[in-house]
């Protein structure tokens, strides 16, 4: 088969030996498969990534130094089965799963291992038990949307999120709007997005922002206490935002760059609940006799469970159509190292899917 | 009167005019004035301390560029009344007090004010309203304690403690002291103590810490999954602390100086909760991405409530006795540069009274 082969910084479309599944798991023809941020990481930072994994003493990751075909945000479809399998999954049935296994050797993050390849590739195989049928009224496209969009389902339950909070996203990429997603899908607001892409404000207010906003020194605080106007906003956006207003703050950072989590300290209200979903690998400088003086907290939030994983393609069933507009772009392998390029130049970019077949 | 005036960085004792309490304020004379951790940042960072609560939109601190009379653990003598006051309060009754005052041109905070002295001095004014009596039984020097201790009874209250989970206390000096005997007074444990200093490690087990332990790399974490023995600390309390294994981390941060918040991540178990009690003025340097993959939390605290305050009375009340070993020196007026210096050099120090006359 042929695979996206990430390999000492480069990718290169390889002929592989097909993957043979075994004990309780399946092979299956990734249809989709998106690029997350930790790919873009990975790209550059592949050796710091695994530093970082093994000094948090999690197992299971790969060696920067070996060959890997990356991708965990698939949609595939079930080719064939390995022993002992319960074969309630029929082939030809699109599938979406946790990419995790638990192999015999251990704990295997698929799209980060160096034995089991991820979904930039034309097979891969699955662990059965979690796996899950994709309906037939969602689109592949947006099934391949539900690993996303369950780091955001945690990061919303991580949140002490309630109605009696208001909420500010900083950063609209795919996790930031995911969270947004999530957040009006349980009914929660205001939600207040900041971005500095004005096409990514947009998907913002797609996805149930009751405003959006240019980042702008400490324009959050004065806004929360009904002092200043935001930034790019209509009247209409703005006056349903002022609920801000009076309801305890609840932050998520969504950004991941050195710098911003000062720049949110300071600009966050008092008594503010900060969720860390960006994942910034670089040390990053705060002041915490300032952070002190405004009793602000920090909840540094990761991946999700497996029942969150399932609320995701939940959330995906009944509202297919909400998350159509996140798919910004389709690629091949072949122009696997162009959709990382576009990707990493910003801008209006949303999510986008490679088409391994 | 005589007063510790405090200019251009240095102390001079001077007389100065007695101050006259206006309308619900009562005249005291301090007995005895602690001195806290602030006021040790404030001999040398005085104006970035003014800086950083004026940036986090605290009103009420003093010009660092005026003459300032510091003290604001103070345990006082009812001498006189303002106009209106109840009265309920004796002439000669002991007192504790808020260090805060609303006063007619805004909060006052008292010890921080460059127009109400604060306990370094042989009178001071107090609100009436939140100075509470100080029962016969409870010794001058362990009343003076019920600010610092407020501060912990705040943190534990902000700290979500409860049965299911264990404590690491970072840092014995008096606020994690008081953070240990607090916790203890709340039937919470186990309590695990870190500081490099063994007299602080003995204030520890004194207060209740059912280990203590000097720092080193990782030992926290690998005593948290039972896989390594506690330093400096005998089989009885490592058995007994032993309950740490399995149960939910909450570790206070009570050292304040820049690098232990990333110590403090690194020796963490996956999912703690950080308390960040202790002031670090200095910007500090932390690793998200590593933080994110453990999922940690860190909750910034500062002061305590009204009712916090009394809490920590009721505490002193309670238990004198618990609390006077950490009363470890006392001085003069006429002293108070000797004894500023002697904390600073830290060691076995924990708190050092100030007797005004």
């Amino acid at each position: 088969m042929r695979a996206a082969v990430f390999s000492d910084g480069k990718f290169s479309v390889e002929d592989v030996p097909s993957p043979s599944p075994g004990p309780g798991q399946i092979l299956v023809r990734p249809l989709v498969c998106g690029i997350c941020g930790s790919d873009l990481h990975t790209r550059h930072h592949a050796h710091h990534l695994a530093d970082l994994l093994q000094r948090a003493g999690f197992k299971g990751f790969m060696s920067p130094d070996k060959p890997v075909v990356l991708g965990h945000e698939f949609c595939c479809e079930v080719l064939d089965y390995g022993p002992g399998c319960k074969r309630t999954l029929p082939k030809g049935q699109r599938v979406v799963a946790l990419p995790f296994m638990a192999a015999p050797e251990g704990l295997v993050l698929l799209g980060y291992s160096n034995t089991y390849n991820g979904g930039f590739a034309e097979e891969m195989i699955l662990q059965e038990d979690v796996a899950f049928p994709v309906p037939d009224h969602v689109p592949t496209d947006v099934a391949a949307l539900a690993e996303p969009l369950s780091v955001a389902v945690h990061a919303v339950a991580q949140a002490n999120a309630g109605p009696d909070a208001a909420y500010v996203v900083y950063g609209c990429g795919p996790v930031g709007l995911s969270v947004i997603a999530r957040l009006r899908f349980l009914g929660l607001g205001p939600v207040l997005a900041i971005d500095p892409d004005p096409a990514r404000r947009k998907f913002a207010e797609t996805m149930g922002a009751d405003a959006v906003m240019a980042p702008s020194a400490d324009a959050v605080g004065r806004w929360w206490e009904g002092q200043g106007a935001p930034i790019g906003v209509s009247d209409a956006s703005a006056a349903r935002a002022a609920g801000l207003a009076g309801k305890r703050p609840v932050i998520f950072e969504c950004v991941g760059k050195p710098g911003i989590l000062k720049a949110i300290a300071y600009e966050a209200p008092a008594g503010a609940s900060i969720i860390v979903v960006g994942v910034c690998m670089n040390p990053d400088t705060i002041e915490p006799g300032y952070m002190i003086q405004k009793e602000l907290s920090m909840r540094f939030v990761f991946a999700y469970t497996a029942p969150e994983f399932v609320d995701a393609t939940k959330m995906l069933e009944k509202r297919p159509e909400l998350f159509e507009p996140l798919i910004t772009g389709h690629g091949t392998l072949d122009g696997i190292t162009a959709a990382f390029d576009a990707l990493e130049r910003g801008g209006s970019q949303a999510k986008l899917l490679i088409s391994p077949t």
